[in-house]
């Protein structure tokens, strides 16, 4: 498996999360976690390409909006809440609010 | 003059506001503007390349964060804060509390 890169909560950078959720796809993955909580890989792909997915979650592992912990072979994703909450008060709450 | 492009309030996507948001230059842009009210692009530029600063406006505009207006030979950019604070409540707010 490729190692996975994440960010302290420190190191984590506004431009590079508000770039993480310019994307329509990327910004489902991040809605559906915030509703359902730690997901797998392959419950938030659905019947999406994995390839375009792997980069969409690389994406937001490295920008520090997503993390993702190995369980077996699967791969559990949960959302940053409370280091997002911490660096960028209320951001993440006004971006989940906007209706798709 | 080329014609400029600026979006509806009701066609303002979030994904593209959020991309717009995702530079370090455009950022800072907007919190000029923030600060400053209606600014002329030759003020907002400084010492920076005036092709791509060109660029960033044009990004700014077609993703409707700010609106630009000739007044003679001189273009005037302005924040649509009312337009993105009635879409995004809160968003803008969020992003301008953050320190560079």
């Amino acid at each position: 498996m490729v190692a996975m890169t994440h960010p302290e909560a420190d190191e984590i950078r506004l431009e590079r999360v508000l770039y993480a959720l310019s994307d329509g796809v990327r910004l489902s993955i991040v809605r559906q976690l915030a509703r359902e909580g730690a997901t797998s890989c392959a419950a938030l792909n659905g019947s999406r390409p994995k390839s375009s997915m792997s980069h969409h979650f690389r994406v937001l592992r490295e920008c520090g909006v997503v993390r993702t912990r190995s369980e077996g072979v699967t791969h559990m994703n949960e959302l940053r809440r409370a280091d997002l909450d911490q660096r960028f008060p209320g951001l993440l709450a006004s971006i989940l609010t906007v209706k798709d």
